[in-house]
């Protein structure tokens, strides 16, 4: 184990790899025996469901509930809205059987085929027609508006080439869905879930994002607008971390939900869709780790602080054993989740080296030497600097490093982040320099032609149209034509 | 909406009826379009969400951690464990394809014939084989060992008549799996698991439970003992609540898990799987509601105290709201959660009925009267008994009031279902009572046979033969065999 350490492919040689080994090794994620389907192992789950946490809360905060529909959707219900089918309708897992029997040679089970349904059923690629459905029940009123749901789920959408959190068939995500009675509402709901999504990526996750609005053709399927932040990860390519869709009256028209207004006039429900997901969990590793494993914020690190003693004999052990129980305890006071590894089968280098695979923000080495002079080496992981500093009072040291650390990892990916966005006008020049990523901000005219090219000739897409930029009258760098806005293009996961 | 109100059925009357009524009518959960698949509202699934972060500290406590296993399970797997096949790959969805296309005449989908899957995949009915064959990978030395896993997650059983909460096609749950190097630790580890479970039940639930162990017949298809607990509803049926077995070597040998022990021989690891699943919502709701709607469990309620204002004109409202405020304040601040609903378009007689009906254990009741009186009226859901109370100090009574009503809904199952425990040594007899409802202490001789004869006559099965029972000598009251122990029998969901 401490051999395969050393064997991390370093960033530089290989990113993808680098990747890939990088949620393996640190016990986040592994490839199942079910095509495309992924397991979250115990460590990656723990970062997900502090995730899970504190965006519910933050969701809550803003009048949303919780709620549970069906895993699975009737085919039909995927036609009733022209674009949306298009969208997700086709590459899905189908049940077409409820019941399995015994085979004819006693030693397996086969598909029976008297146990056919109907008609099909999906598993859901996401819930926007069961759900829609549904609403056409729950609203009648402008008194039963709005209607702020969520559900955190499984969906699944078939894949050819999956990549562990970032490209799964199966994955874990919240979608949000919201009904209201104005256009005005839905679309300032759907920008708010968009601001929650950002200030959880920068607050929590250390991760900076820009918000923008994507062009027509990157649009969710059956959406007027989708909103999304954007993330970049150390490649240079972008992640498209969350996106929050107003989808207009289309499902208030496809599924028939009406509510008879203050003038007692019937009017389709205005509607919205927002989600998260598992894939979260790809820009939190590819932001901030590096060539020695993870690096994970305190605000979602599962274990924020380790502590290992270092000790010749049992009798030196019992000393550290006593002088760290009140760090422990104090450390848990102020809500620090801490471990404290006096394991006796592992060596401290190679818990060392384990502690920083896993990410674990803080390392305190406390030894036999230290507590005749009353300190302790305290280690941080995001700059790996080492230090010696006084036992006494190392527990509000450590809260204001973690705080620190917090800080500094999300200022370290903004000012990587920000030195990779370029102004670009010229076409030739944008084609050699997209192959090393980074953001590019580019007058874009418009067209959807123009997209098409600039994604067939350099695998760059329009990542978004980006909020609050000035935008200044120019000429389109591909067609020439006068540019509608400058677009962020990028190559993206 | 006042009107429905008044149509629950009695208890009395039909108690299947009321159930499905007030489940509806509460907002607990409503049918989907999708056969045998529920939708869980936001009012029932604050409680759900209540049961389960409970639950989960419960089970962290213990040493379990969370992870996530695929939906799908490929249909070979089921088949390696001879009585799990048997048990659970009968009834279930089948997944067969990956795509689906546009129809001939464009205005639908229908299943891509070319995209049919190799192998059948199966959506989980429960996980223990997709999860030992992972642990397969995870398990190499005894210190490995234990393994103590947990997923909260969907599961699909194909059911033909199903009740919301009760039997549903999809429903959700928590399956926990664990894994150890020896058979003690593993029998042990699955006691300790329905004792969290029982512990759950009447410390948060308030249902009072009898634990046990199941006969061979009833027990989980692959372990060699599956322990229960066993819930009385008020029509003196039993409600299996939660169950937790211990696998023997089951899974180990069919998934081909073993470990080198310390003698460095290699062994194949013993097994436990423990679950609880939205089942417990039901056992909840039909333990102690009445014919005016739910009664919550303090513990469990989404909102634990309403305060209802009494006023003629916006004056004496914004009194009675001032007066609110602090109230509202300290009850927060005691960890209560409180709604105050000042909402002008309904009426308090609508107000009283809809948060009865929807099992508030504590409403206060605030005009203008009161204000100069410095009184308020408590009433409490379990009894319906009011009260008027010195304003003062009133926060603290609320307090002391949920805990009361916590322990008092409890004594008062407790009571019933002991009041509705018979020992019965006559079949004849038994058979009459046995329609009524109740458990029936009886003595059994051990045999599947006697056990079926007593389901086909009586629709009756053994519950379990419960834990800490002093067991007699007795003879079997159908056939007149020795008895091997006294258990519990009764109709049951």
């Amino acid at each position: 184990m401490a051999k395969e350490l050393d064997f991390l492919t370093k960033r530089s040689e290989d990113y993808s790899r680098w990747y890939n080994e990088l949620v393996v090794k640190a016990d986040l994620a592994e490839q199942s025996d079910v095509r495309g389907c992924m397991i979250i192992k115990p460590y990656g789950y723990a970062i997900w469901e502090k995730m899970q946490r504190i965006l519910d809360d933050m969701f809550k905060e803003t009048g949303v509930q919780n709620a549970y529909f069906p895993l699975l959707i009737p085919k039909s219900f995927l036609s009733k809205e022209a674009e949306h089918v298009e969208g997700f309708a086709k590459e899905c897992a189908v049940v077409t059987h409820y019941r399995l029997k015994t085979n004819d040679t006693h030693d397996g089970v086969v598909v029976d085929p008297a146990a056919r349904l109907e008609e099909e059923l999906i598993i859901r690629p996401t819930s926007e027609t069961i759900i829609w459905n549904t609403f056409r029940n729950w609203i009648h009123s402008y008194r039963d508006l709005p209607v702020l749901c969520n559900q955190w789920c499984n969906v699944m959408r078939w894949e050819m080439r999956t990549r562990l959190f970032l490209r799964t068939s199966e994955f874990l995500w919240q979608e949000g869905h919201t009904a209201h009675a104005t256009r005005e509402e839905a679309e300032a709901r759907a920008r708010q879930m968009l601001g929650v999504y950002a200030d959880f990526a920068e607050n929590y996750m250390a991760v900076p994002v820009i918000r923008g609005v994507k062009s027509e053709t990157e649009r969710f399927a059956g959406a007027l607008d989708t909103y999304t932040i954007e993330a970049m990860m150390q490649d240079g390519k972008a992640l498209q971390s969350g996106t929050s869709h107003f989808l207009g009256q289309n499902f208030g028209k496809a599924f028939d939900v009406t509510f008879m207004d203050e003038q007692n006039e019937r009017q389709y429900a205005w509607a919205t869709s927002w989600g998260v997901s598992t894939r979260l969990m790809g820009a939190l590793i590819m932001t901030h780790s590096d060539d020695n494993g993870l690096v994970l914020p305190p605000a979602l690190a599962p274990i924020q602080v380790v502590i290992v003693p270092i000790y010749k004999n049992q009798e030196q052990l019992a000393r550290v054993d006593a002088a760290v129980a009140p760090i422990v305890e104090e450390l848990k006071r102020k809500g620090i989740s801490v471990k404290y590894d006096n394991a006796d089968n592992k060596r401290p280098g190679f818990k060392f080296a384990d502690y920083e695979l896993k990410g674990v923000p803080v390392r305190l080495v406390l030894g036999a030497r230290d507590l005749d002079n009353g300190t302790v080496e305290v280690m941080r992981r995001d700059t790996l600097e080492k230090e010696t500093r006084q036992l006494e009072g190392i527990a509000a040291e450590v809260e204001t490093l973690l705080a620190d650390i917090q800080r500094n990892i999300f200022e370290k990916a903004r000012a990587y982040r920000d030195s990779r966005i370029y102004e670009c006008d010229n076409y030739e020049e944008f084609k050699q320099r997209v192959k090393n990523g980074g953001f590019f901000l580019c007058p874009w005219d418009g067209t959807a032609e123009t997209e098409a090219r600039i994604k067939e000739e350099t695998q760059a897409t329009i990542r978004c149209v980006p909020f609050g930029m000035k935008q200044t009258p120019g000429t389109d760098m591909v067609s020439g034509r006068p540019s509608v806005a400058r677009v962020i293009i990028a190559r993206s996961y």
